[in-house]
């Protein structure tokens, strides 16, 4: 591509709403422009990356035997209804009504169309398994749209939905998309993880995201460094202690702490270590306030909470009333010593194997020393309350467990019978009797892809893309075209002879000055740069510099060919 | 591909509610399967034949140096505002309200947001000509979606849209889009012209339709045999005749015609010629009802009328009740003679030249004999008003004009300033002084390709692909694999062969019955079959038969490959 016939908008302000570096070089580099929140308009130089990871998505899909199709973005509300989800979805379901008043939704996801189009289209175990998959237009109402692509309400997804006679023809394409996801993000030339997930509300038998790992990620990650264990934090397990709780020794105290309420405060006041405390959080259960109690030093996990009988999938703290009203003190102050008996006290497993603890008093100002469980504390349950930290065990007690951030491009899911069984998707098996077919799902956030790229690989001048991602590969900048015809010819032959060996280039025949054409093509990313000029061809030798070096070289024109060959 | 790892899902019986040929068949082909009126999916089959069209439309984009970006297909309402859109499109946009209640449409096109873009992008004279275009889903919420795909409300297209600095630029562009889209339609092996189209509402300077004939198509287009004259019939003008009226010679006569109220009854009646009869239109004019006179044997040109001074871009007739009020009596018997002076009479060209002619008495069941105009009704204006009719003179004065039937696949249009001016868009010029810039778009329906392709190419077996649209080339038909394993491996082969000489084959190993397979085979219209069967083994030869032929012959491989070249 010359550029001189491409459309090139660059900026050198960092925009003001952009708190992220993939949005802020995005926008730098003119690959998208703000429509309206959360909607973005993809220039040229966006589409392109864009369409790299497109295509490679599909060639690994089409290999992988999934087969592509295309459903209508704009989707009934019947169909949502006999799944339970137009309700159930919440207000990211963009809502539509037509002009004769019936209503639809922008599709945010398509279990409902793909599983319609099986109970229509598929009738027999012969026709099984199929994986029919889709790179489409989605929209999500997010409630706080932001960080460009990365959380946009209309972006740009692969969904494959597979359709199977049995679990283990499942499990079989599962491994199938697990190992086509795993090519995919090797091809992309990203670092990402593959982690176990909570299979969530959904429910089904197994789950694995794809995350790419930057430090701006919103997920946590952990894996092990004596195994190939990873998960999101959310799923970890953290082991039992092995270390039996101590008899107590201490006698139980009131003390004053008027204006100690963090974990923080009280252990330093106090002179103990926070692990040598327990925090108590008051949530709403399904039946009354519950209790959770964990070490000091350690997180809830929502997750985890969710799954308690005791606790609905989304636990939500207890308001300061509700909590006064309970105990008779406030948040800060709260502990397991003298709760009310109406109020289960479900204990973390590390926060129980404490002894002579501190926690809060059940009175406002007031603290317990020496606690300890059973004599001091009722225990209704023990369990796995927290989120893992790094130097923890590995669940698969190989090797100690690290912790990462990642962003969340690929998912895969056994969906097992939930939306055939509701939708009545069946086919009949080799006796002629109809079954419920199990499902799969899996998904890609191809525009996602695109900004996770940035977030991993950037670097103050800015976009470092791999090489499958790039817009070209390499672009070959001409120093004074317009005033030395020598110079343009020279450049322009170098541009035909590397299309004419299939790589990719962009000729910067704008006949910007050198310093702002550099700052462009470093902004934009392009992996490989030559220089074209008139000091160059008198000594016959071509200006080379990859995206990551920070000094050019000279290099001869063969050079140049083997090193992108 | 190998058909038993594909997904086909052919249908024996011709769906109720598919009305024309292209519905039916890519219904029973399983191209597509409706999800709710005017929402289809593309099956992995009807995909494959989209991806074709799309692909080629890409690539002569491109080449043609357009260049691609990617909107969002939820569009604000502000912008629809900024151009009075939002209430002038009327009832085909779809309204909707996010969870926070701002208001979007999805977009049925893609002026506002384009211009939007380039108002912010693009800020000097240096930046143009640039033509920008995508490849996208659109939504129109037409009051009654029909025939598959031809009308659906989701539908795939690609518009283009240019920005220049003068006419000249945007004539030139316009210019490099009509042979881009020559060739597109070329390529594709379509049957198609190009004809001059009206423009409408929007103003602007010229403007082509790409129109596939086809029997059943929406639109008529009329073309000279003497020039490469060609317009849709909206566009036409229909030349003054030569002949001078004539001078009256009859008396004019009120005669009872108590039952005949059309043309063809008067005329018989009256042992007359239609041409010889005058039909008046009462229709709601800006500033009371007007009159529009056609000869008996013309029809009114709804597009001329709409150009009237005297009437709206659209013209509706006169309910009875206002033509009762108006004339005392009711539709069938209104002329030009003794119309109320308050009643603008226009006259068509044609009919302006009649004398002695029969009309309308304006008194319930009588028509006037012997009618002349001046002397017994009044001509306020002589206008061209009606559609060309088979033979007429073609409007460039060179052959005589034919009718024909044609389905829109594409547009070009001189768009002008219109939208760049009410949304502010200008570059500076040479001299640094804004410049609104002139706009170019440039649709084409991709999905509407794909069943317009079918209208123009079918028979009573199936659908008829052009090679460049078809799923596959060519389809090896294996009779009875399953039982010998030699027919099985020189299929197989047969099929790698064709692979390897990059020629798209489809097998199908699927082991069904040879009349069940061929039959599959001629619907969904692959172009070419080759049948390995034993007896052919025995023989050495392959029974190869093209779609379009009625009987299949020997083939040796090498001739095959020949063949497929």
């Amino acid at each position: 591509m010359r550029l001189s016939q491409f459309h090139l908008a660059t900026v050198k302000e960092v925009p003001a709403d952009a708190e992220i570096a993939s949005h802020q070089l995005m926008l730098r580099a003119g690959m998208i422009r703000k429509l309206a929140s959360g909607l973005y308009t993809w220039s040229p130089l966006g589409l392109r990356v864009l369409r790299k990871v497109e295509n490679i998505v599909r060639e690994e899909m089409d290999r992988a035997g999934a087969i592509e199709m295309l459903m209508p973005s704009v989707q009934p509300k019947e169909l949502w209804e006999e799944t339970g989800r137009w309700e159930k979805f919440g207000g990211q379901l963009l809502k539509i009504k037509d002009r004769k008043g019936q209503e639809f939704c922008y599709g945010p996801t398509h279990e409902e169309v793909v599983t319609d189009f099986a109970r229509n289209e598929l009738k027999s175990y012969k026709q099984l398994p199929v994986n029919f998959y889709q790179i489409q237009t989605k929209f999500r109402d997010e409630i706080r749209p932001r960080f460009g692509v990365m959380r946009a309400r209309e972006f740009l997804m692969k969904d494959a939905y597979s359709f199977h006679l049995t679990q283990e023809s499942l499990a079989e394409t599962y491994a199938a998309m697990y190992q086509a996801y795993s090519r995919i993000f090797t091809r992309l030339g990203l670092t990402f993880r593959a982690v176990q997930a909570d299979t969530g509300a959904i429910g089904g038998n197994a789950s694995h995201e794809f995350q790419v790992l930057a430090d701006s990620g919103e997920d946590a990650i952990v894996f092990s460094d004596g195994s190939d264990y990873a998960a999101n934090i959310e799923k970890a397990e953290a082991l039992a202690p092995t270390a039996q709780r101590p008899a107590p020794a201490a006698a139980l105290q009131q003390v004053d702490t008027p204006t100690q309420k963090t974990i923080d405060d009280i252990a330093s006041f106090l002179k103990v270590s926070p692990q040598q405390c327990v925090k108590t959080l008051l949530v709403r259960g399904r039946d009354g306030l519950v209790a959770l109690c964990l070490r000091g030093d350690h997180e809830i996990n929502a997750v985890k909470a969710g799954k308690l009988a005791e606790l609905p999938d989304e636990s939500v703290l207890a308001s300061e009333e509700e909590i006064r009203a309970a105990t008779g003190t406030r948040p800060g102050f709260i502990g397991p010593v003298g709760l009310p008996a109406s109020i289960p006290v479900i204990v973390d497993r590390d926060a129980a194997v404490l002894a002579d603890f501190v926690c809060g008093g059940n009175v406002d100002g007031t603290h317990c020393t020496g606690a300890n469980w059973e004599r001091d504390a009722r225990i209704t349950r023990i369990a796995d309350l927290r989120n893992v930290v790094e130097g923890d065990l590995s669940p698969d007690g190989k090797g100690v467990l690290h912790l990462a951030r990642g962003i969340e491009v690929g998912h895969v899911f056994q969906l097992g019978t939930k939306y055939a069984e509701t939708l009545g998707a069946t086919v009949v098996d080799e006796s002629g009797k109809p079954q419920v077919m199990t499902m799969g799902c899996y998904g890609i956030g191809v525009s996602r892809i695109v900004a996770a790229a940035i977030e991993q690989r950037h670097d103050e001048a800015g976009i470092l893309w791999p090489e499958a991602m790039a817009p070209w590969r390499v672009v070959v900048c001409v120093i004074n075209p317009k005033n030395v015809p020598a110079v343009s010819a020279a450049a322009e032959a170098l541009y035909q002879a590397l299309g004419q060996r299939g790589i990719e280039a962009l000729l910067d025949d704008r006949g910007v000055r050198a310093g702002s054409m550099f700052a462009d093509m470093e902004l934009i990313g392009i992996p490989h740069r030559v220089v074209v000029s008139e000091r160059g061809l008198a000594a016959g030798t071509l200006e080379y510099r990859a995206r990551e070096d920070s000094e050019s070289r000279p290099l001869s024109e063969d050079e140049l060919f083997a090193l992108l060959g």
